[in-house]
């Protein structure tokens, strides 16, 4: 039966049109997810701007991480806020980064192995701690964007983006504020909460690992918007992680692995939600956010495109309930792990 | 310059990334914007499901309101709210209208006739002043879909969408939320202040009328975004815009025909942003809606595609600054109006 369900953490309102609802199969209206394979890859070249690289015992780079070129931000200039009547400006102070996430020519994280994908979470955890040290900044973005309807080039070499800004962006500071009224509430954390609830129905986990559960939101902002939680509560993805990496990278290549085979390879986003880097003054108190938030990531197919409904209204349409997309993608027939 | 600029109504920064920016006219890469004419148009056909209809001398409609054929909502059922475990659910109950703005086979609002445009807002105004007696509704959504990259199914007819809801939209909710923040620190419309100084300052008007401006705003979420606001403050767009229709008429179809003759008729969706239509209680006490809101249409060309960044990060990016925008549509030529 259609029904409109709202996200615990933003409140938004998301319309589960399930009359629109068609097999998950034969669901997408996605552009061809092609490479152009033609041009010369400029990940596989050797790095002459290396930041940082981890290396394996032969000195030889496995992930490598070097300045965007084409950066949205630059640390070149001195951070500078102004006024033009009423309204806000700042430059473009900020650091914009790629990490190649494999010496060989693989377009897709879902293929890479899992020691591969722990190394790209090292890679994470090194920079964000290293750009952490810049008390100017105030949030650092992780995020990968993969195919063409996802933002990306058509270069068909795995690689993730991480920006670090002064200013905290609009949605995620959505999410604390969600995160943080529930805590008062229910002297609880959201996320701790949606882990239990979601272990505990099973109705849409898609894969639950001894550290994590991947699971299809209740209100979907897309369909086969999909979360991997940690059951360990912690706000910084930076510090939580820690200990952890072998299982996270498990699980999520796991989730990537059953969106390509189960969506035909279609393009996707995901985005690592952390807190920010220090406390911040807003509505003229200070938000402690330890308790409070609980790192995650989102990982996005895009598979549909958002009409002026949306665009207008705030309301998602997510035109498949999620119960029925975490089933369709639990039977997704995938091989042995490694 | 590359900058980030806040909007100073939601408070998200919008990064202005001039170094990406390419000459407007081959800035875009849209889907061709085109209609399947092969199957018979249900708009064209006599209607059996009048709701309304705006007829001329004769008794023919010129315009005419429908029921949704593919509703999201359903007012057959009674208004339900239940919870499951911590999450919050209500029924689909609600109305969804299609209001057919022409009797003839014509695809783009742009190419109507003035006084037709202002048929299809006495529509508008008799549904939602209709709607607005069912107290169960909260909110009533005027919007557009234009082409297929708009959400548009590929019927060459124009047409545009009414949907009344039992809650307030989140994006709509942030507007109000960022509109009255503004009028408790100033004593002044947030909107009113935007109206006098884009006058003021001109480089980002596109045009101007008697009544209304339309305005490239200073931080869009997508290239060629553009806001059509009425120099005359009203919160609601069914009694705000009641003398002013064929003024209105007038600068939407120029800012329209502007926007298919400069970007090569791509598809579009506006919507009408007017307040809720009670009173709402929030955060435990009543917002006042008369001085603190003003309505405006938002028309959002759909040239561009959002990667990962925006999706994780809140912020929108725009390739192209508004002042070159505003300058871009101001210079394209059109026929004198009719």
């Amino acid at each position: 039966m259609p029904e409109l369900r709202r996200d615990p953490v933003t409140g938004r309102w998301v319309i589960i049109a399930t009359e629109r609802a068609r097999r998950p199969g034969n669901f997408f209206d996605q552009q061809s997810n092609t490479f152009d394979e033609d041009q010369e890859c400029p990940f596989c070249a050797s790095q002459e701007q290396e930041i940082y690289a981890v290396r394996d015992e032969s000195g030889a780079w496995q992930v490598m991480v070097v300045p965007s070129g084409t950066p949205l931000l630059h640390d070149s200039k001195k951070f500078k806020r102004r006024g033009h009547g009423m309204y806000d400006i700042i430059n473009d102070y900020g650091v914009h980064e790629v990490v190649i996430e494999t010496p060989t020519h693989t377009a897709n994280m879902a293929d890479l192995e899992i020691p591969q994908i722990q190394r790209v979470f090292d890679a994470y955890i090194a920079r964000s701690q290293a750009l952490a040290k810049n008390t100017k900044f105030q949030y650092v973005l992780m995020y990968k964007n993969y195919g063409w309807a996802a933002g990306s080039r058509r270069i068909g070499h795995a690689r993730s983006q991480i920006i670090a800004t002064a200013v905290i962006p609009a949605n995620v500071q959505e999410k604390f504020s969600g995160a943080k009224k529930y805590f008062e509430y229910h002297d609880r954390c959201i996320y701790c909460d949606i882990v239990r609830q979601e272990i505990e129905t099973q109705k849409r986990v898609v894969v639950e690992t001894e550290h994590f559960v991947a699971v299809a939101p209740f209100a979907p902002r897309f369909a086969f918007e999909l979360w991997i939680i940690p059951k360990n509560h912690h706000c910084y993805f930076s510090k939580g992680v820690v200990g952890y990496q072998e299982d996270l990278a498990k699980i999520l290549k796991e989730v990537l692995l059953r969106v390509k085979i189960g969506l035909d390879d279609p393009a996707y986003n995901y985005v690592i939600q952390t807190a920010p880097l220090h406390k911040t003054k807003k509505d003229n108190r200070w938000l402690t956010l330890e308790e409070d938030f609980h790192w995650h990531i989102e990982v996005m197919p895009r598979i549909t495109k958002t009409a002026g409904f949306e665009k207008g209204s705030g309301f998602h349409i997510c035109s498949l309930p999620p119960e029925d997309i975490a089933e369709y993608l639990r039977e997704v027939e995938i091989e042995c792990l490694s």
